[in-house]
């Protein structure tokens, strides 16, 4: 797999991965690089690593306080890199991705994580709501991020095993996953705009959590 | 100004501006939509409205709760784009940019924005530092995030006015920004990583205050 940007070549060294070719700028012609990221976007910097190491999500549930982010279908990769970033810098268990319907860890995740995925435990799993059912079966609380819930996010006690769920862009929650929720929280607006972007969202309630758990 | 995209056009409609001309897809052919927004980004909605109507900077602290978000240099459409939608969603009071060295509002920032600035209040200063020092002479809080900041984000106590400071990707604040700050706070990273995106700050800061001043 490709790496490209200097956070995200550099992270790859410090990570799991092993780094099997590296390109610089002035290595290979610049349009060459661009071919090989798919994108114009790599500060003349280029890895091969390889594949990504996904987890099997049960082991993130294993700390008594456990905090796994899990995201229906995002869509977009700045949107799954972004969350990624937050996840890692709130020290959270790890993320978990439906196999199917959303993106996965491209080489464009790792860039806009700022290289965030080599540090963080991710996992992919046929179904979601299944994950969620045996999340709760393990004693965690699940919570789902929608928009207009009327409970604002800092209501609940945060403390042992949490999940929290975000649905995709426009789409939200699907039934089963929104069924699948012990509660829904809400961002307050106090704009114009129904809804907020689900990367801010995640950020909001990652760190209130980290807040809640350092002062409790 | 040329704004692109299904939300930045419907918000656009309904916001201040003029709607001086509209494209949907098929009224042009795509590539000439993709030409006008510099985009293929456009979602086949394109519009052509008036400039952008920047305010005065300081009718944002006027209001005895004002919350202002000032960004020292921002250079990236997308991080700018996704303040504003946080901001918005949070009920800021507007957003602070220097005229010079960081993006201003073109149409990739009201495209991330998803229309957000249409509704947002945003000012430009000749220099921020200047604009800070005259928030505190209004009364203000200034507020400066910086990772590593010892004192943690959630400590203040964020009544009356508040004015909150963001550097820019990679370089964080200018000295002279920096030192305008009465405080500098900072989200505790519990991870690998040194920094958090800049909106991912935002976020976290905007609903902290909404938090504080919903549930003091």
């Amino acid at each position: 797999m490709i790496v490209y940007g200097r956070n995200a070549v550099r992270e790859a060294q410090r990570g799991r991965r092993r780094v099997l070719r590296l390109w610089e700028q002035g290595d290979v012609p610049d349009d060459e690089l661009e071919r090989l990221c798919g994108s114009p976007d790599h500060q003349g910097l280029v890895a091969e690593v390889e594949r990504f190491p996904y987890v099997d999500a049960a082991e993130l549930l294993t700390p008594e306080d456990a905090l796994v982010v899990a995201l229906d279908q995002i869509q977009d990769p700045q949107n799954l890199g972004a969350i990624c970033r937050s996840a890692e810098g709130a020290g959270a268990s790890g993320i978990v991705l439906p196999e199917r319907g959303g993106v996965e860890v491209t080489p464009a995740v790792c860039r806009a994580s700022a290289g965030a995925v080599e540090h963080l435990a991710i996992a992919r799993v046929r179904n979601l709501a299944d994950f969620l059912a045996a999340a709760k079966h393990d004693g965690a609380w699940v919570y789902g991020a929608e928009s207009g819930a009327e409970v604002p996010y800092w209501k609940p006690d945060y403390r042992g095993r949490v999940v929290i769920v975000l649905g995709s862009e426009g789409k939200g929650l699907r039934p089963r996953v929104r069924a699948g929720c012990d509660q829904l929280v809400g961002l307050p607006l106090r704009g114009r705009l129904e809804s907020l972007n689900v990367a801010a969202t995640a950020a909001v309630l990652l760190y209130e959590i980290v807040r809640q758990r350092t002062e409790p």
